[in-house]
């Protein structure tokens, strides 16, 4: 699996979550994750999640952190695990990352979502191309803009583009071992 | 998905990693997860892991916590992805049940093992029958009897058996969002 | 799975066969089966069915019981077989419902097809969208409007409404039961 | 798809519900149905049907019409649904088989199972294997020898070979169409 | 699996690499490959090759023999395969055909490429549609047109249309052999 | 895909095609082809080719180049043709690494097997595993102890060692490319 931090300001609207578009726009090949930082406005047209659709939700920020996941041989059940592990992962780097200790020790991960208290750091979606799985996860990098109460990166003093190297890679090595225990175990019956 | 904690205190040994069990043993029907305590310990011939049959690898325990897992409808990818968020839920719930601070800050997840400075906390694995996945999860209980340096729920000062079930509680609710998840979510191009 | 009776008389022209359109629309999660009355009118853009496109077959009628059916984690395979259950259903209902015994003792099942003597009784189609089964049901409540030679349920004496909710009970039943079977057999050699 | 009858009077004991076993001993290739008629005593050890396992259920016949069908590129779900379509063809092929009218009109399909009042006609199972998925389906073709109130072939008048015969060349229609169904269908959004 | 040579002069531009053309539009059920001798300009929208599409390749041809395969039942991993047995057979074909022994000692296949010496005699590309996989090969029956060195059937002294046959011929069987081979071997351990 | 050539003259004997041998015996993880060169007699209980076993074949060489090829997230339909790859490779590969002209010019391959007239050079076979695909390949080395008319590498001069290194290249290149194939094409409609 290949990670790459994008030099961008792109606002992510949704149509990013496309199958093979970091292979076409950036020629990572395969498995790949990549990162940038830019505003938050997903238009209804691209919102895939369906209970966001059915609540008329507003996905928007002011500047976020994206990560874009694309998987081939997966299932959208093994993707929405995969969309968890990763939430855990940004949970524990922030821990890791941060010298705010009070805030810190109230981080919680509640299935795709990160809260701090009753502040809201993140937001995530996974889906399913005709040939690939896809996961869009985005933290706040600043609170401003955004439809509910949030929390950011700020909040914490920790810095992006840094962060967002360390979640890449711890995440790369999650989803290559995931790969490499496929491969290394008997059956049972 | 369904959950039982079990009054028993059989050794695993490994034969209990088959497809089925929890239904032609227990009754329950479908994604399952029982949990009970009791020795560890795998005879070769049930060891799936080809890391730990390669390695001659000892797994042994007096008195360990465990965990297993069936999933339907699932692939061994997927399985992987899910133990390890059960490792995560582990952690997480070890942070909350026990007051030892300077030990749970210790606490770290390596794929599937948790560990706490050096010593290991855990064992497990993943495999495939030819229709389901399951997993085996197991945390010491004490430290007796273990081939490596390991850390226990006793040094946690943490009671087994409610442990397990607000272990399998929050497995259970995570199981069951990730299914939901893939049913509410519109394909992306 | 969940079944619905829907409160309208809405055209149905093929648009509505598209996955999640029961949850996104109704709020129902997952494996469902909803039912309305309303005339059918598929146009060609909609028409799924390649036979119907290769013949330039119209596909009528002024007023139908229709059925829609989204069933996840099955394949096109798995879903035709169901759908042909759908038709054994809707006959066995049928016969149970109407006192016209002549009639009755006609009725016969070739395929996805009803008939009762060399009237068609019904239409149907199976698909498969990248996230799910998809399976259209529609059954005559009158023969009006139909480019073919047709019979109804008004001629069994049969009230739609009542009828749709018995054979939407059968059927969940029978899913209901048919995904119960694949998770508790032992594999074979 | 193609089907044979058997000239002999093997007793079905759970054993040949093994993949490819309708290649290796009649060179029969590809998704196939056989039947013969002879006595039926399942052993536990060939028992599949988790559900006779925990009911420690007796599976015995002294004469019975048994269907072995092999399908490829099926899944286990797909199997049960068409193990039902096969119930519900023995159950039509029966009611035209029989001048037994009052007989016939209380025949009812249960799923897997034909009953007609409070006497099983028969008995089934759908498992998968490694590489296929297989159906036993056996008629009683007398009610010796069965450990519930059964009802058989005799009763309804019915010879056995013919009427095998007319269910497997139903049965070997049906699933000819319904993979034809699958390849000229176009998928839905 | 069948077979058919059409009778057309229409230019490939990549909007016949559709699921169910086939079908619909020559009556040919299930697995096909057609086949006919026409230009060749393939156009951004319909380019489905990623490497094209970054490279900013062009795809043209003033008259190439084209071959479509529809294969169902198939993951594109396999249908890849499958394009490059294609080749294979396509440069036997061609060994066998032509009397030009010089050049043809000179054939390679590359992958899904085949090239005489520095002349590249063919393109191809395999993908996956919702429901099935696709495959693109085509031959330069004269050098015209092409945006690279090429070598042509021409050179080889070869006549198209019972070339075409032949090859079609040939892969046919292949497949049929391959879909065989799948139903006739026990499952290892 | 990684590819080991074995120090060993150990005799196949149809136990070597099971799943994880080549990680739990030679550490090599994933994809991969290994090869030897030692003599064959494949005993009945291993055996599985139905075909072999309708006829009952025998499976026997004094000395063959062997090669055993395990493939994960491939199904059976996939491996059969990239057995057919590695048949293709095989006769290539002999074709340039022979001086033989007049012999290497009648080397047909039809399906798995080489010929060279009327001499059968090669056996294989294809299966699946529960977690894997399994390919074994093997070409005389010398034409002693075969029941049948066959040809060996012997008779084209070429060195065994040498040539088993070539066709893993060969064929660890085209695996790779396959996959990498699968990586980079949109889907289709």
């Amino acid at each position: 699996m290949k990670s790459l931090f994008l030099e961008t300001n792109e606002c992510y609207d949704g149509s990013q979550l496309t199958s093979l578009r970091n292979y076409l726009k950036f020629g990572i090949l395969g498995d790949s994750i990549v990162s940038w930082i830019g505003p938050c406005h997903v238009t209804p047209e691209h919102m895939v999640d369906g209970e966001d659709l059915l609540a008329h939700a507003e996905i928007r920020g002011e500047k976020m952190l994206h990560f874009i996941v694309e998987l081939f041989d997966s299932s959208l059940f093994a993707a929405v695990g995969i969309q968890r592990l990763l939430a855990a992962i940004v949970r524990d780097s922030l821990r890791s990352a941060s010298t705010k200790t009070a805030l810190v020790n109230q981080l919680t991960r509640d299935g795709d979502d990160i809260f701090c208290d009753d502040g809201k750091l993140s937001i995530s979606i996974a889906t399913q191309s005709p040939n690939s799985s896809l996961i869009h996860f985005a933290v706040n990098v600043v609170n401003r803009g955004t439809p509910v109460r949030t929390i950011s990166l700020e909040e914490f003093g920790v810095e992006p583009v840094v962060f967002a190297k360390t979640v890449m890679d711890r995440f790369v090595q999650e989803v290559n071992s995931i790969r490499e225990a496929t491969r290394k175990v008997r059956w049972a019956r």
